[in-house]
């Protein structure tokens, strides 16, 4: 059985944030047995799993990311801003989807897991999300 | 519902290839509501979404996974050229496999999205693609 | 159809690691046609796939890990020690989990293609992961 639903996130800051609570409030109730696939229809944003509980990890994350594709750098893609470009970069370093395994009517993610979405844009916008399960 | 297909990729000189056109044109009559599954079987080359419509990204992508991983860099593993053991690293940053929502008979991509193939070898020859497409 | 187990991994030494085979001899007898999904309940290590042969490309991938997100770098998240911080954003760039197509009843990985367990942490412990798969 498949089921699938399209999300819309509001605008985030740019930056790395949480948003596990939020997709599983969007969700149905989850079969027994499954997989849940989450989808990002943007490239220059990026969903990845990290630590769910210091928030200085995100901090961390953003920095990180920062410095393997600075602003500063000469990019010829740079018609939208000085971000556009290392936006674009990051998002396939932490990829668009995830795939998380179903059990037992939850997601099965370890203790200290969450689901980040990562703004790489200064004014990302809403972003498009599709949340397909499978049992 | 499964269907699984081989796909031969022709040899594509080093860089970013858009070609999402080229695996639509492989595919089957897709079902209303899926996931399609696309796997490289190499560990030199990657698969990605990224931007579909300026070229100048393609560029800047190559050029910034050759900053990340240089091949003046001294390597431990380099009988088959200075290209080789960056390839592999890079190939590992990307992933080699996609998984796509399929939705009303089509890839639900965003709108600016594209299906790259990183070429990270100089010389990588034809590449070796399973799509696997469930419902 | 779809079956799940959940494997424990033994502790491994910081670095790369080839556990192919140790995987394979935990899953049941695949289906002819199918999808294995691995994933990593932890975010201070990472899986990915990668070359299976030479054990200097586990040695040179390690050191560009490092080289990317040194310990030397001041981050706000170091309660744990300097590996914790790169360890964290190391298992965003290789990823946690992995989907491999299953096909005449075997992984249908490509020749040189190995699953690496990417141990990031100096002491990581033992490590869970759940095994899915759907035919």
């Amino acid at each position: 059985m498949i089921y699938q639903t399209e999300i819309t996130l509001s605008p985030f800051p740019r930056g790395c944030h949480l948003i596990t609570r939020l997709i599983e409030k969007q969700l149905p109730t989850l079969p027994p047995c499954g997989l849940l696939h989450l989808f990002l229809k943007h490239s220059s944003a990026g969903l990845t799993l990290n630590e769910n509980a210091d928030p200085t990890v995100r901090y961390d994350f953003e920095n990180m990311m920062n410095r393997i594709a600075p602003q500063s750098h000469l990019y010829e893609h740079d018609l939208e801003g000085a971000d556009d470009m290392p936006a674009h970069f990051k998002s396939s370093l932490t990829g668009v989807s995830l795939m998380i395994p179903i059990s037992g009517g939850r997601l099965n993610l370890g203790t200290w897991q969450g689901i980040y979405l990562c703004e790489f844009r200064n004014q990302g916008g809403s972003r498009q999300l599709v949340a397909t399960v499978w049992s």
